[in-house]
Parts: structure tokens; C-alpha cells; sequence
């Protein structure tokens, strides 16, 4: 049994209770405590030696990394973050400067997008360093963005370059924070979700819920630079199309807009962040499944995504 | 380097903003965020096969202990617990029926409390289990208790019964969440913590803000059955006073109150809670240590508290 197994098993029947506006199944938790015209989101995330990093990556990349991931989710509901815990569990034997450049990288980023580091724990872990982030945001009620909500016809866009993560864009990743909060404060995006197990897999969670699907045009993948290079240097490494589809990691943002709106949004998206590539890669369709055009028709779409528990 | 010395080099000039009013030091981080009347109690913990169960514990008691140490925290600042996210890191083999196991106890003690679990994630630990709860919490803002505020004259309470927790108390303790309201809606509290690392060492996070010291009277401390039965059992185990001082997971509520509320508080207490024994143990002193008065006059205490990382 793999984690995609097991998560069913463990989410049904969870207790809950009248704060709860979404629980398992989002970027965030999102909770309704009574702060006036404001939603509470609510994220964990961990990283571990040998999965996630290892021991030769650098231990500030190895903190930036941890927290980064915790903000993309907040990204991705287009929230604002505010505050986090820090768990880091230790072999008994650590190297303390270690230990502290971990941390140097995970302040330096909190510090960046204005989080506070309040707290949290060290414990035991013998064997490899795991290090788990519990964050805070919150979102305007009304500019909070679902993962369900798109409709047919929508437009389907994505951030950056897609692909070869694993090169390094994963330790160096900025989270889409205020591209988010942009996107929700001057358009009405109807569904997002932060790539991080390939934009294959991921897109199924915007579908899933309402049965939809999508047409995607093959031309149109921002395939990355690294996974292009990756390609060439490797006869056994993923084609380009292929490495853009299904690398985790990518952490950029993959939403929805009417569209209506997709032209307004490439406008002012290229004033607003020129360097920061936004394509608009296909649409929703009525149809269930997801298939790929190029010059030659349609295709079905290949769905393997990174799974982290395989 | 142990836990106890790398703690203060993590946790200098750590980020922060406008939102927290109590950051590293509490039982809980407290936030905040614009709740009217209320602040935000954030707490995480982790348990670690090897070091806080082993895999011949039941996994409903493992669950059932990880979100229990959360919500003690919660109750050391007399909140009311909202919601939490889980985070289990899981060997790549593991068993389907002992995670559930770990959720099914977990869950119910979330629903006894009225926590939702919101989500959380499951990653691989290849060697063990790990489990890391994140919690959050509400607080009336005139009745949050901190950790600091007692002051000299103060009397100082323990509930329950201290030490040899190791026999079962560490998977069975309820946490003290509605006796800790109930003081704080009834008395006024001046400082308050959750018994994790044994009386002698954790009164002193009462005192160290303020340099104060504390005398406790020796056969005012109340030992548990099982620290009593342990001494018996084994040459080699500590004596039962000495388990009630040192022995960590007891999970029970040591605070402070003014002098003149310590009579009138243990007469409602024993109508509130007559199953649940308060003990008043000594007072505050101006003095910095803590001495411990038997019949032959004061004693320095012994302040080898339970170390979770040596």
C-alpha cells in the first residue's frame, strides 16, 4: 500500500466541527474562527534527509526549502502568511552549525514575506534529519481560491517553466505569493492549486470534484530549461514534453480564469511581473479526462504523477 | 550539544510581526490576529517511535498521546482547542491496520475535545515512526495564563499525581482542559504550565522571567501509585519523591495563585472536580531557587528534569 492508498483510509470520518469551511482536500485547511471578513489557512509540510534533500545540500537550502513549500500552499489559496512553527527532529549526534544554517535559511525567507518564527520543537530522530513546518495565513473571504470551482470553457494557466526541478529549482523556488495575491485582487480565478507533484497529477485535483476535464495544447507547456538539458545530457532521462508533465517540485502556481479574462490577465500579468512567465495552456472541458493537442490531434493525457510515498 | 543548548542559538532573533503577542518560551504561540475578545493558541509536538512509544505500544494510544500532549499545552493557557493537522512519517513498509490504529485513537480523543482534524500529510520515515501534531486554539484575551506573571507570596497548586508516568500515565492522561478553564473563569490565575519534563525542572520556566524562587513543602507533593510501586519493585529505581520531582510526562497543570484565593480555590475544586486531586505545594519566593521544607527544615531541590534530547 502506497500513500495514495492509504490517505483515503485515514480521511474518512475525520472529526470536525462548525469552524471548519474546508478541511482535508485543499492546498490549506481553511477555517472561519470569527476574525471580521477573513479566513484563517491552516498548513503542515515536512522535508526529510534522503526524500526531500540530503546531507551534501546546503542547510540553509535545506530550511528555505522547508518553509517555501509551507508558503506555496499559502500561494496558492492567495493568502497572506503570517506565522510558523518549526519541527526539527535530530540524529543525537548533529553538527550544530549545521543545525543553525538550517535555520538562517528558514528565517531569511520568513523574514522575506513578513512571518514570524514563533516557536516550535526539537526532538529525536536517529537515523536522518526531518524537519516539519506548520504555517499560518489568512486570506480575505472573498478572494480565497479553491482547488474546485472551475467551469467548462475556463482558461487553464500556469507559472514559470515546468520540468528538471530536481536540478535545483526545488531548493531555489520562490513562492508565488504575491503573483497570487495580484491574481485574486484583479481577476476572478475559479480554481488553483501550487504544482508539486507535476502538473499531470495535480491538475486532476481542479477536476476531480465536479468530474471536469481538460484539453491542453502541447505547444503551449512552458517545458523548463533544466529538464531540456536533462533530456540531451541523459538517454535514459525523461523526454522534455514528458520530465514538464510529471517532475515534482515545481512549485508554481496552475489556476483557472472565465475566459473572458484570459487576455486581460496575460496584459497585466507582462506590466505586472515581466519576469515571471504566465502561459495559458489549454481549457476546461465538460468531458471528464484530460487530453493533449498538437498538430496531429488529440491524445490522452500520460496521469503519472510524482508520487511521494511510491 | 543536547537539546537544552541548542535551543537559545535557534531561537535568537528569530523573524516576527505585528500579530504576535507571544512567540518561543510558552506552552503555546500566541497570536493576534484580529479575533474580537480572543488570541490564537498554535502549538506543535512530535512523537518518535524509540523515544516516546515503542511498536509494541497500541497504536491507538499512540495517536491518542500525540494530540494529547498538543491539547495539554492548549489547556496550560486555558484555551479551548479548534483544530489540528497531522503529520505521520511512516517507514515504506508499514502496516495499513496500525496507521489506522494510530488515526482511530487520535480521532477520538480530537472528537472528545471538539477539534476538527483539518488534514495534515503522510511522508516516509524509512526507520520509524514519527508523528507531528499541529494545533490550534482559542483564548479569551483577559484569560490567556502565561508561563511568567506569578509573583512572590503566590501560592503554588499541582493537579494529579506526579511520576513514574512511564507505567501507562504517558498514554493515558486526559488533558487538563476544562479544569484549566474553570480556573481561569473562576480565580485569576498568575502563571500556569503543563507538567512534560517533571516538576523540578519545569517550575523553574515559572520563575526564570522574573528571577523569583519557590519553597515547596515535601509531604505536600503528590505522589503517584505507580512512582511509589516502581521504588518497590526495583533497587535501582528512583526513590518516589524523587520520581514525583523529575519524571517527565506527568501532563498535569502546575500554576500559580494569589495567596488569599488558594483556600477558597481548593474548596471549589473538590465540588468541580472531585476526581481530581489539587494539591497546594508551596509558595513563590522573592528569592531566586527552590528550596524543598521537610521536618528538619529547607533543602536546594534537585532540578534534574527530564531532558527530551540528551
Amino acid at each position: 500500500m502506497n500513500e495514495l492508498e492509504l490517505i483515503p483510509l485515514l480521511t474518512r470520518n475525520l472529526p470536525t466541527n462548525d469552524s471548519v469551511v474546508t478541511g482535508v482536500g485543499d492546498d490549506c485547511a481553511v477555517l472561519d474562527l470569527g476574525i471580521p471578513e477573513r479566513l484563517l489557512l491552516f498548513k503542515t509540510d515536512a522535508v526529510v534527509e534522503g526524500t526531500h534533500f540530503t546531507c551534501a545540500t546546503p542547510p540553509e537550502k535545506i530550511g528555505r526549502k522547508a518553509i517555501a513549500r509551507c508558503l506555496s500552499d499559502i500561494a496558492a489559496m492567495a493568502g497572506q502568511p503570517t506565522a510558523a512553527l518549526v519541527t526539527i527532529a535530530l540524529p543525537k549526534e548533529f553538527d550544530p552549525e549545521f543545525v543553525k544554517g538550517i535555520y538562517a535559511g528558514l528565517n531569511a525567507l520568513a523574514q522575506l514575506f513578513g512571518v514570524a518564527i514563533v516557536g516550535g520543537e526539537t526532538t529525536t530522530n536517529p537515523e536522518r534529519i526531518l524537519i516539519s513546518i506548520a504555517l499560518l495565513g489568512t486570506v480575505a473571504k472573498e478572494k480565497c481560491i479553491h482547488r474546485h470551482g472551475s467551469k467548462p470553457g475556463d482558461a487553464i494557466f500556469v507559472t514559470g517553466h515546468l520540468g528538471g526541478s530536481i536540478d535545483g529549482h526545488h531548493l531555489d523556488f520562490k513562492p508565488r505569493l504575491a503573483e497570487a495575491r495580484w491574481l485574486a485582487d484583479h481577476f476572478t480565478p475559479t480554481s488553483m492549486i501550487d504544482l508539486s507533484d507535476g502538473l499531470a497529477g495535480d491538475l486532476r485535483h481542479l477536476l476531480a470534484r465536479d468530474a471536469l476535464g481538460a484539453e491542453l495544447l502541447k505547444r503551449a507547456i512552458p517545458i523548463s530549461h533544466a529538464a531540456k538539458v536533462q533530456a540531451k545530457a541523459e538517454s535514459a532521462a525523461k523526454p522534455p514534453l514528458l520530465a514538464a508533465l510529471t517532475d515534482g517540485e515545481d512549485f508554481e502556481l496552475l489556476f483557472t480564469v472565465p475566459s473572458r479574462d484570459a487576455v486581460p490577465l496575460l496584459d497585466g500579468w507582462k506590466l505586472q511581473f515581466p519576469e515571471v512567465k504566465l502561459s495559458c495552456i489549454g481549457k476546461i472541458t465538460a468531458t471528464p479526462g484530460v487530453k493533449l493537442r498538437d498538430k496531429d490531434g488529440f491524445k490522452p493525457m500520460p496521469d503519472h504523477g510524482y508520487v511521494h510515498f511510491a
